[in-house]
């Protein structure tokens, strides 16, 4: 970690007391910065604010988180590289107990990241994925939020410690597919994009939000529905979208493979020519 | 907070890079000392263990972990009174991302609290509950545990912010009660005594294990199953119990009310008389 910032003071520890330790009373977002811009920072600005209504949280004004971020990237050693930027929002300190008052004023933590490195290899020949034995828990209130209470993934993740997988698919205790550990997926069948339902639990990437848009507006048929693990060997291609490697191809799940990216290589390059949305720093 | 020992040093802060932060990636324990003693304390020890093999952490030896609590308590000012033992493990330090080593050696956080205090008069003319809105996802991995994923019991306990009730009781999304936000709930119906399932979710309290292991002792007939909500009216007693307030009736859920606690007395007398499983100190 390069640099992390809280009241305009760099800050290497919190205290134990901080509810976030305590029971994982907040959230994060994880932004992209390239080229000296925070990509797609207006879907994590609306998924935080809505984490936060959910939590009951009151967070500083937008201006100032933005400020934060770019002031932390700033004095950091990775200024002018592309970096990661990290919030953390949390309920701050607290007594003993899970209680405390509704609309609690947020503590926030910004810090910076190297950028990750993605082998280009992958997004020409397209990466791994395994089905994880780790089961997400369904009708979460916290469903599509990225909450700081990360075991699922956590656990899915410790799966793939030693493989060669690129990411571990997760599903509901239904067989339901519902997303990567740290991606959002698509799949094709003939003009058809589906990608699961995330009503009841996963999380609804920023990334996935913008390649949404993208189809929707040049009239590619999106289906939003359930998929069962099942089914996944009828589709003709499979990808995976994060806010980092943005979209990267799926060549194979466990025995399953798809061999070719003919229309997943379209939409790439649909969303390489389509202005993502960016925010100047 | 009073005290809080991490490696045999006073410490107030964590890294921030610490996992526990980052995604409640640990457990916690909160254990009752009582007259110098350590209230349940097998029963805690074994639900943690429980929870880092489900978790992949390696833990100290019991020996060391109960050493650290004691030795934590005696530094304390709390020394020699009622107090409350918290320890949080953790995965200790690491990189971003979710993914981390099977079996990761644990941090561990020893502080002390004082001993929670409930009004001598609730003992006597029970307490009131109420039916939260927040529901507990199901099918959960960590189901039972108590993990430093507490979102749900954060946001159960803010309902109750401004009321007068003492605790809240959670549901799954299909009506069944699962226990309240920090106790295990029991109902009587003539010569039994029925208290929810816990497979899917809820957590398995120390003081239920010790209670049910009591009654069965004394050949009361008990029932582990669903309960739900609307069943709640046809029970003729109800109470509730925690490791800390060990056991409390209840005269009230909402609409419902429970005008004897004849056998939950009982209870309460062949508790206070069954020798409590306790580890002097």
């Amino acid at each position: 970690m390069y640099n992390c910032f809280s009241n305009n003071n760099i800050i290497n520890n919190i205290s134990i007391e901080d509810r976030g330790l305590q029971y994982g009373d907040g959230l994060f977002e994880t932004i992209a910065i390239r080229k000296g811009k925070l990509r797609l920072w207006e879907y994590h600005l609306s998924r935080l604010k809505k984490g936060c209504k959910i939590l009951s949280l009151k967070i500083p004004s937008d201006d100032f988180l933005k400020k934060s971020i770019i002031n932390t990237y700033h004095d950091s050693e990775l200024n002018h590289s592309p970096a990661i930027a990290k919030i953390i929002i949390t309920a701050g300190k607290g007594k003993r107990g899970y209680g405390r008052k509704k609309n609690t004023i947020s503590s926030e933590l910004f810090s910076i990241f190297p950028a990750t490195q993605v082998d280009p290899i992958n997004y020409k020949n397209g990466v791994e994925l395994t089905l994880c034995k780790t089961r997400l828990a369904v009708n979460s209130i916290t469903a599509g939020l990225k909450t700081l209470n990360r075991l699922e993934q956590v656990l899915a993740k410790i799966e793939l410690e030693g493989t060669h997988f690129f990411e571990g698919l997760t599903m509901d205790p239904e067989n339901n597919i519902i997303c990567g550990t740290m991606s959002n997926i698509f799949f094709i069948k003939e003009n058809k994009i589906y990608t699961p339902c995330l009503k009841k639990c996963g999380v609804r990437g920023v990334m996935r939000r913008h390649l949404l848009f993208c189809l929707n507006k040049l009239d590619f048929l999106v289906r939003i529905q359930p998929i069962k693990a099942g089914d996944m060997q009828y589709f003709d291609e499979a990808f995976i979208v994060n806010s980092q490697f943005g979209l990267l191809p799926v060549k194979k799940c466990d025995d399953i493979k798809w061999s070719t990216f003919k229309r997943t290589r379209k939409i790439m390059s649909l969303m390489a020519s389509n202005n993502i949305i960016e925010c100047s720093i």
